[in-house]
């Protein structure tokens, strides 16, 4: 699970500069709804080869209005059965930290009740930022095999 | 194909019930442009292992707008030649039904045309929800190698 | 690196027209965000599978508004250290193809002195389109191993 925010030239870079801020800006992220695979388990930091495919599910957000606050967030469910796979929430947008994390939060309790999956633990990671010229937030979940 | 539709906390939330309703809801989609590989068979239901990456193209359509009737549909267009690739089409918009199945179906002939490909089959699943809070409805054409 | 552009029945159809102009139209695009693993090589044309899965960078703008001037351009920063990743960036917008590359151009300068990677080589391509009915440019780079 990580986080990033960066001011930019444009919003691309600004969202370049939050990838390299979480220490994902060498790698090709592709980018795919969210579930955890049961069995995984949380690494920190990941150990990513320069220009791998990494499949990430994450919500980031630009924006170019100076002094407005945005932030991003990601949450993270895992069920009680090992078996089961855990869910990913993503969300993103004008707000503070504290607002969007609470939310991603309660999306993901929600996506756990929908699958009446009881849940063992529920973790979450959020950033916010003050955007100056051009501005990009991001939270990630990065799905990695040690084997590869 | 599947088809899924669904209100929820948030218009993630709605977009997740859609992909349950669609029995794709445990998986990690990635989003793709839209070609059936020479010789692929259509098979249903896909047995998804939870978790796996799987190449699905789709087109989905969330909404807050309440009583608003949103729609999506996937067309796949198959040649006469097996070694020749089909073509998958997408479309949501507000509408209904009929309306977006017609138009993915026509956009998928367009799509043959332009190819100069003749075509044996045409086939087209969609579906329509009418917005309460939060609502998704989703259609997607998954790829699938049975061998994995 | 590649690019092209189209006008089609929709939207959707004029990015398939300019996938096909493109000469990546029959296979299945995984977007990705934007590095050049090291020790990569351009080759052209890619000799790609119809219907395989092929990570690529790209713009892409659609527009219906008739006579709009719509373009797409990517940029490759290649760094001097051969050991170390290169840099995708990937702009479109309203715009002709020289602002638009000029500005992609600007965009990847920026991402490597964001990473203090030296330059050996800056490539970049773009094209523009004048909008009929709906109409669509793209530009992308396409990783490929020659080995698949």
């Amino acid at each position: 699970m990580v986080i990033g925010a960066s001011d930019g030239f444009t919003p691309l870079n600004a969202f370049d500069g939050a990838l390299l801020r979480a220490g994902i800006g060498d790698t090709n992220l592709v980018k795919m709804s969210s579930i955890v695979p049961p069995r995984c388990q949380q690494i920190s930091p990941v150990p990513l080869p320069p220009g791998a495919l990494v499949p990430t599910a994450y919500a980031s957000i630009t924006s170019e209005v100076s002094g407005e606050i945005i932030a991003s967030g990601v949450a993270v469910a895992l069920p009680k059965e090992p078996h089961y796979p855990g869910l990913i929430m993503e969300y993103s947008g004008r707000g503070t930290k504290a607002e969007i994390e609470d939310k991603v939060r309660r999306m993901a309790l929600e996506g756990m009740k929908l699958r009446q999956r009881e849940i063992k633990e529920l973790k979450s990671i959020a950033i916010e930022h003050r955007v100056q010229m051009a501005g990009a937030t991001l939270a990630a979940v990065v799905l990695w095999d040690r084997e590869e």
